[in-house]
C-alpha cells in the first residue's frame, strides 16, 4: 500500500478482550512505547469471546471508514500460542494484523489483497513472549512497527494464502429471498445477510412466525412495533422501534429471514 | 463562539451506541479521515438506549469541564432518518451537534445560546447517507468540519428555536423539600433534582419508607448504611457506603425523595 | 524519576467509575483543559466497585508496559472526602497518583520508590472541591500538572510511608504448592498467586474437586476442557478452552488451588 510520507499514522484495535481487565491498556502501552506519535482508536473490545466470525464482520464494516494506510489489529485468538500463524495482510487501502484464523479475511477480500506476510521476525516482538497474550507480545509491537514505517516484507516471508471465513449467502426460492440473521447489535437490531439490492421494493419480511413491515426509517412504525429497514451496512435489518428486536422476536444469529414481495 | 486560532480542537462523543458494535469506532474513523489532527474524547456510549433525557443530563454535566471551543456530539436519536432536524448549537463556550430532540438542550440553556443552525448543507455529510446511522453520516463529519474551522453558519440556516427538555423541579411543601431521583449512576448512587442550596443544613432524607442521614462524605457512615451527600454535580445524592443505594433502597429514576429539617 | 525533556507525556487512568456515566469523560476534560498536549490512555474503568486490591493488581501489571515517565492515576476510592490522604508516588520509572488506600502500592514496591508526596497544595486542585469526586477535583488536575512538568515536591510534603496491600503468598506443603485464585478475567480465566517458577515442570493442578492438566497453551486441550498454563503475568492460570473456567469450575477469587507433581 505504501505508507504516505507525511502525517501521523493510526492503529485500530478490534478484540474480544473486554474492557474490565488491563489487557487493552497494556497493548496501548506497548504501542505508546514503540510508536509514541501514533494514535490508537478502539473499534470494539467486546466481540463475543472466541467469536472469530463476529470479529471479522466488525472489522469488515469498520475498516473502510478509516484513513488510507491505517493499521488495523484484529485479535480474536482462541489458538494463541499454538501453531496457528500470525499475519500481516496488505490491501490496496490498509494493513491488517492478527492471527491467521479468518479474523482478517472479511475486511481483506482476495481482490484487494496485495500481499500476505507471515510474522516470523521475532526482533519486532516483545521478549520474552507469552503463550497467552500475543496481542501484547506480537500484534501490538508489529502494528507499532508498521505505523512507524516498517514495510510488511521486513516482518517475514510472503505466503500464498490465508484462512478465509465465508458468510452464508442468501438465495431466492419461489420468488422469495431466503436469508438469515448474521449479527445482532447493542440495540437488539437483527442484521441479515440480505443486501439492499436483493430486497423487494415493497415487501414484508418474515422472521419466525412474525411478519414485519418494511420502511425506510425506524420511526416509520409505532414504538414497540417491528420494522425492516436498509441499515448503515447496506443490509436488510429488522428492528423494533425503541425496543429490542432480538428480544421481541426471540431471534438471533442464524435465525431464518424470508423477504416476500407484497 | 469563534474558533480560537491556535491549538488542536477537541470533539467529545455522547451516545447510546454501546461499545459492543463498531459504531463508535466508525464515527472516529470518519473524524480521523476528515480532521486528522483533532482528538476525540468519549463522554459515554452507554446512555440507556433511546433515553434522550439521560443523554441530555450527561452532556450538561460533562461539557463544562472541557476546554473552550470543544465540539460536543450528542447522539441519542430514535428518530434518525425521519423528519426530525439535525442541529448545531453555538453557545458562549462550546459547540453542540446532534438531533433536534432535546439531547443538546440541558447543556445549552437559552441564556447561553448564540445561534442554532439546522444542518442542511449536504456537502458536509457522508454520501450516500443512510437512514439509520447519522452519527456516522451527519454528526461525525459535521463535528470534524467544525473542529477544523468551518463556521456554524456555513452548515445551514439559523433557526429560531430547538426542542427543549425540562427536568422536574423540586418544591417546598410543609417545610420539607419534595424532589425526586433523576439519575442513577454506575455505583447505584441516586442523584436527585434537589440542589445543595435547597438542602437543610442538618436534616434527614426520606426515600420510600427509609430515613437516610445526611453527611458530607460517603465514609461518614458504616459500610452498608445509606447516606445523603452533596455530590459532584452540586445535587443531593443518596448513596450506600460500599454498596448500591438503588438496590438497597429499591429506588430509581422518578422515586420520590423528601428532605426534612432534623 | 526526572521528566525527560522532550516528547509528549502520557497519563493512564485506572478506576472503578465504569463507563456508563460521564465521570471518566469529565476527568479527561479536566486533563485536556490543563494539559492539552498530553494523551490519556484508559487502563480500565471496570475495576469492581470499591475493590482496591483488584485495582492495585491491574495497575501493577499494566504500568510496566508504558513509557518511562508515564503518570498513572489509580482511583478506587471508597474513602473519598474523608481523612484518607491523597498521594503522588515517584518510582524509578513512573509517577503514580491516587488515594492512600493501597491502590498504588502493588505497582510501586518499596525498593522502587524514590519519594512519596502527600497532595496538599490546593492550588493544583479544582476549586470548589467536591467531597465525592476527587478523580475530577484532585487526581486529574494533579496528573495534568505532573505531565506538564510540575515536580512531585511542589505538590506537598514528602511523607515516610503509604498504605500497602499484600497478596496472599503461595506455600509448599507435603511437596505440593498451595495457592489461590487472586483475579478472574473477562474470559473467566482464573489467575492464581503461583508464579511460573514455583510450578512443577509436569504436574496437575487441583481446583476444588477438579484435576486440571497443565500445558503451554489454551489450545493444547479440547474445547470445553480445563487447562493450567503460565499466563502473560508470569502466573499459573486455569482456563477452559473456548469457555469460562470460573463458571465451569465454580471458582473465583480466594478459591484454593493445589499444584502437584505428576
Amino acid at each position: 500500500m505504501g505508507r504516505s510520507g507525511g502525517g501521523a499514522s493510526l492503529i485500530t484495535l478490534t478484540t474480544d478482550f473486554g474492557t474490565r481487565d488491563p489487557f487493552v491498556g497494556i497493548m496501548k502501552g506497548v504501542i505508546a512505547t514503540r510508536a509514541p506519535a501514533v494514535r490508537v482508536v478502539d473499534v470494539t473490545h467486546d466481540v463475543p469471546p472466541q467469536d472469530v466470525l463476529a470479529g471479522a464482520l466488525v472489522l469488515r464494516h469498520a475498516a473502510p471508514f478509516f484513513p488510507r494506510g491505517t493499521v488495523h489489529v484484529g485479535v480474536v485468538d482462541p489458538g494463541v500460542g499454538s501453531t496457528r500463524r500470525a499475519l500481516c495482510v496488505e490491501t490496496d487501502t490498509a494493513l491488517f494484523v492478527g492471527p491467521d484464523n479468518g479474523i482478517l479475511s472479511l475486511a481483506s477480500p482476495p481482490d484487494d489483497v496485495r500481499r500476505i506476510v507471515e510474522l516470523t521476525e521475532e526482533r519486532f516482538f516483545l521478549s520474552p513472549r507469552s503463550n497467552t497474550f500475543h496481542g501484547r507480545d506480537v500484534f501490538a509491537p508489529v502494528a507499532a512497527a508498521l505505523a512507524t514505517g516498517t514495510q510488511p516484507d521486513e516482518l517475514g516471508p510472503t505466503v500464498a494464502a490465508m484462512e478465509r471465513l465465508t458468510l452464508p449467502e442468501p438465495n431466492i426460492r419461489g420468488g422469495s429471498v431466503h436469508g438469515q440473521v448474521i449479527y445482532v447489535d447493542h440495540f437488539g437490531n437483527l442484521v441479515t445477510n440480505v443486501p439492499a439490492a436483493m430486497a423487494p421494493e415493497k415487501g414484508v419480511v418474515r422472521c419466525g412466525d412474525r411478519r414485519v413491515v418494511t420502511a425506510s426509517t425506524y420511526a416509520a412504525v409505532q414504538p414497540g412495533e417491528a420494522v425492516a429497514v436498509v441499515d448503515s451496512w447496506g443490509l436488510v435489518e429488522i428492528a423494533v422501534r425503541n425496543g429490542s428486536a432480538a428480544s421481541v422476536l426471540g431471534a438471533g444469529v442464524g435465525s431464518a429471514v424470508v423477504l416476500e414481495r407484497s
